[in-house]
């Protein structure tokens, strides 16, 4: 291999591109792995090396219509939340060898505007900083303080609860004083919820007498449901809430692996005027000012022990696709993610 | 006609009793006409003359489900809020002559607990305190302005804006200094809800284009939604809302007459998410405390002329079920009620 070759390699981005658009569920067929160019910065703009990609349910969600962003098609990168090291810089404020956040996308290197990154000094190992000091701790935190404003001595109940935001959810309501009734899809997940996250209650949504269940892990009724999963779980809670109960909508994780009509949920309106609740949907984005404050209570609770991270880290660019479709299954514990690259 | 039998006559009452619970949609056919012995107050009651009683669509609803009542049956008197005046009193407090009101049912005499009944002093007409001075009155002040937060310079959007509620609603978020769009099923309604109402703009639900007709009458979206109607007009009224929206559920009436099983609403939890949308559902009780400081304002804003009460009142008990099923219809313009007979 001659220098020239060496260069070229290095000069190279592998990178997930969008294959075709899934029929029904995804699968890593989905995607194509290629080889571009790497990019270069454009005034006002960094080159990253991207070191760690986080694994959401959401991106299965993106390929469905419209939403904050441009349905996916066929072509695209993959885009992902991830953080990167920055490589070459031509934004004033950031330096090669930062840390950086933001949609870089399944690849390994990426350009990205200044104004779009948020740097990270970071004083504890980087996959926190995609969980519990990232958007999903931060999702969690102003989803059930502020979104659900659970309150000391209240019933919280979290689906997905074993999930990346769910487990934080569930440990940040004990923290706060509330009963934890976890909902998850299988007696693994059940065991270790209870056992090692101290739930309260664990219910299974498999279970055909989810309705009963539930009633009995809240004899009173909920009074907060932090909902990631939406679809018949969220149905099924809307008759297990109590007078003037919260109901947090974050995710609707049962809507997203398919291409087919959205389901209704009934209930709407009955149960909310019947029993005076509130469902309130939120973006993290309405939090954006008071990131820093929610940050340093959650660094505080990570550093005394008081919440643990849960982190599921898979080696190696290549894992993205199988990792998604994994997740949508519910095969992760926690939050999942992908190391592309070591800091340097 | 002797002595006696005058006396005896004097001693019924007629009242409708349910027949039978309607199949699909409600007929005057689901009710009987009967006549009973006038009953005996026990101690702690009163019997009161029926006066004016309030029709509710919601007295549909009762035949489907336990709700905070038990599900209608064969044989019941029909219940129904109403005003009535105390011709005998073993209560304390009440006596002979005194305005009251509760639920008193389709009939012309009915005794009721001393503390299930709230007095009234009246200064203005009776209708007035089935309709702004009421319970109608009551839910579209707190409902508006507590449950969904009306500020100045909003856009208020409400369903069934020409009946009992949706009329008040939209006149109240005027005087708060909203703009308000409504939604009603007639062009004779679009036409006095502007012309005589004063409303901003009005839609028709049955508009084939009713999805473009909000977007145009709500350019930035909705700020506040009260919803009197449910099902597809909620459904649709979902993309009609701006970035942290509130969608108030008062009631869903295109829900009511019918057996048939609920249907979902699409977009729940979809668009809560998206669009950081709260939606609060409320009973009125739940501002129990602040009723007096409510009517104070509404008698006021009825006082100075600011605030119209469209009344319709059918007379005779004989027209109940007749008026309640063109009530379902979308018969009515404002609140309805049935005078039985008139203060002594």
């Amino acid at each position: 291999m001659t220098f020239t070759s060496i260069q070229r390699m290095t000069q190279q981005n592998r990178q997930w591109r969008v294959a075709t658009v899934p029929n029904d569920r995804l699968s890593a067929s989905n995607f194509t792995l290629e080889t571009a160019d790497r990019p270069e910065p454009a005034p006002g703009q960094v080159l990253c090396r991207v070191l760690l990609i986080s694994i959401d349910a959401a991106g299965r969600a993106w390929f469905q219509a419209d939403t904050y962003r441009r349905a996916l098609r066929p072509g695209d990168v993959m885009p992902g939340f991830a953080i990167g090291q920055v490589v070459a810089s031509r934004c004033d404020g950031l330096s090669p060898g930062d840390i950086v956040s933001g949609d870089l996308g399944w690849q390994e290197y990426a350009v990205a505007d200044g104004t779009k990154l948020d740097r990270i000094q970071p004083s504890r190992p980087l996959p926190n900083y995609l969980s519990v000091l990232g958007v999903t701790g931060l999702t969690a935190f102003f989803g059930l303080l502020e979104a659900g404003g659970a309150r000391p001595g209240e019933t919280v109940v979290v689906s997905a609860a074993a999930g990346a935001t769910g487990s934080i959810v569930g440990q940040i309501a004990r923290l706060a004083g509330c009963r934890v009734v976890g909902i998850c899809g299988s007696p693994e997940k059940q065991r270790f919820l209870t056992e090692t996250l101290g739930f309260d209650a664990v219910v299974n949504h498999r279970d055909p007498t989810l309705r009963e269940a539930l009633r009995s892990a809240c004899p009173s009724g909920a009074d907060v449901y932090f909902d990631n999963v939406g679809g018949r779980t969220l149905e099924v809670m809307m008759g297990a809430m109590g007078h003037g109960g919260r109901i947090v909508c974050c995710g609707a994780v049962s809507q997203y692996d398919t291409n087919a009509p959205m389901v209704g949920v009934r209930g709407v309106p009955g149960y909310l005027i019947l029993r005076s609740l509130t469902m309130r949907g939120f973006l993290l984005s309405d939090y954006l000012p008071r990131y820093g404050a929610g940050l340093k209570v959650l660094e505080r609770w990570l550093a005394d022990g008081s919440l643990r991270p849960m982190e599921e880290v898979l080696e190696g660019l290549e894992e993205a696709p199988e990792a998604l479709v994994g997740l949508l299954n519910g095969a992760n514990l926690g939050k999942r993610m992908i190391r592309v690259a070591a800091q340097a």
